[in-house]
């Protein structure tokens, strides 16, 4: 079974390099904007400045052949499933990133942080979980 | 752009419909396995019973066409764009289920609360965002 997707937009970031992105989101990622299709905007109507949420990407630079590393990426550690790492390498390089909203306008989403490099593509973006779990 | 993706394994659930799942985790979701393919056995090194983690998968019983919804179905209520909501229904319909896991063998995961029906494609696994931002 094969699952087919198009992206809903890009990230525009300064980070250019995967090297350059820090390994978690409190290590310093820098702001970014989420350029989403024109296509899919009726889909922020809701979204505001402040919220926080959960922008899943597609990891396109990650390998996906591995199933253990060792964690961030120090040989002296034992190696780990990936399942049980945030490392970007996985089967399905799919990549969560918890933000916050900064500005929407018009298709283009301002976050505060994201852990993206430039032309990430985007598959969705969703409220944060733990946001949700408190309603 | 096109991405392509193989679901890693499928969900195990007595929920056997969409109408049957509860709409928050909170609201009584069954335990459930995720079966996953024997070939991505070693990225569950580390998974431990009582870890909590992200089970992501592709909710394929979902409408793709919809950017705005009426929050859990009610028509009372102001339509909200998607990506604002958790609603199954969205371009790229990826749900997020926050877990815990109770047992892994073999190359089944057993986990507390899934909503997720019978046969749910599993697209990947991670650690829970806020067990990593607490680290």
């Amino acid at each position: 079974m094969t699952i087919e997707l198009e992206p809903i937009g890009v990230v525009a970031s300064p980070l250019r390099h995967v090297d350059d992105a820090p390994r978690q989101p409190d290590e310093g990622a820098p702001a970014a904007r989420l350029l989403l299709d024109p296509s899919v905007r009726d889909g922020l109507v809701g979204l505001s400045p402040g919220d926080r949420a959960v922008v899943i990407t597609w990891l396109d630079q990650a390998e996906r052949d591995l199933l253990t590393v060792h964690p961030r990426g120090d040989e002296a550690r034992p190696a780990q499933g990936v399942f049980s790492t945030r490392s970007p390498h996985r089967p399905n390089p799919i990549g969560l990133h918890d933000v916050m909203i900064v500005a929407v306008r018009g298709s283009e989403v301002h976050v505060a942080q994201l852990d993206a490099v430039e032309g990430t593509p985007i598959l969705d973006i969703k409220p944060a979980l733990d946001v949700v779990d408190r309603r």
